[in-house]
């Protein structure tokens, strides 16, 4: 069966939360893989950085996604860290680059209306979307990587080609029918 | 004659500032690069980066300095292109942190105090200033690049040990009695 694999990424110098799922064109999705790369606050911003690189590019390398989503940076949030945080979203982006796949940025209100339906969802009501579309018996910790993977399902859902029926559901409505339907089984 | 090379970057996506100069102990500075890294700003994003990349790299490898200084990035300053600029700061710290080199980042400010003595002249002043300090006959363009040999003159200027009798003399004014020295000869 076609599906897509998407490398989600949710930008960070201390924590940069990676997550690949494949999703089949009935959007059903399934986790490939989840998890954080890490830097050391206390080494020099360049030396962080290419462990950040070096972390995404093994996680590309390993699982071969098709395309790669980005959290969306903007300067007006959380003014301390949002240069490190632009700066390893430039990273992510760069290592699709370099590898020759294509890289997609969405808004946080984006993916958190992709996954709960509603733009201003917090953090636990992603996380337990995420769990519930992706079958996970708990919740994917910590929050960078169940952002991550919420952005990979943002990506799929937004960008995929509809196939029908969920032509006739939005992408949050389809969340919460898939998950339904798992709740059901 | 020992020496200190510095690449200096001016982050941008559309046109970033590369700009390599050799410094000695008694602060004398020698222009050995500069040139413009073009990114199309019709491309993907991560294409960008990726061309950012590679030509940072190529100077690099090319002229291998000591030390890369990067200008720092504030969420504050001109909103609509700041994102791309901090990617491309963190591309170039990437770089530099890839490669072993140190890499630092100073300020707008910073810059222009050490090159002017004036923590807010205007470009004229430090392409000016960067021209008559390296000895050259005509002012660096485009602004990017001169704005890329004034960080490697800034950092060279406040990171080197002074050498007596520069310790009397604070960078600027140092600047200005080397460009001195050479309109007299």
């Amino acid at each position: 069966m076609s599906r897509l694999r998407v490398l989600g990424v949710d930008p960070g110098l201390t924590r940069c939360g990676v997550g690949i799922v494949d999703v089949a064109r009935d959007r059903s999705a399934t986790l490939v893989h989840v998890g954080v790369v890490r830097s050391d606050p206390g080494e020099p911003i360049e030396r962080r950085l290419a462990r950040i690189a070096a972390g995404i590019r093994a996680v590309i390398d390993e699982f071969a996604p098709s395309v790669v989503a980005v959290e969306r940076v903007f300067a007006q949030h959380n003014r301390t860290t949002v240069m490190g945080t632009a700066q390893a979203s430039g990273i992510a982006l760069l290592a699709a680059g370099e590898r020759g796949i294509p890289a997609a940025t969405h808004t946080p209100s984006e993916v958190k209306a992709a996954i709960t339906g509603y733009g201003a969802a917090d953090k636990r009501q992603v996380q337990t979307m995420v769990a519930r579309i992706l079958r996970l018996d708990e919740l994917p910790k910590p929050a960078d990587a169940a952002d991550a993977l919420a952005l990979a399902l943002c990506h799929a859902w937004r960008g995929a080609p509809a196939a029908s029926p969920a032509t006739t559901l939005t992408p949050a409505q389809r969340a919460w029918a898939d998950a339904e339907r798992v709740a059901r089984r």
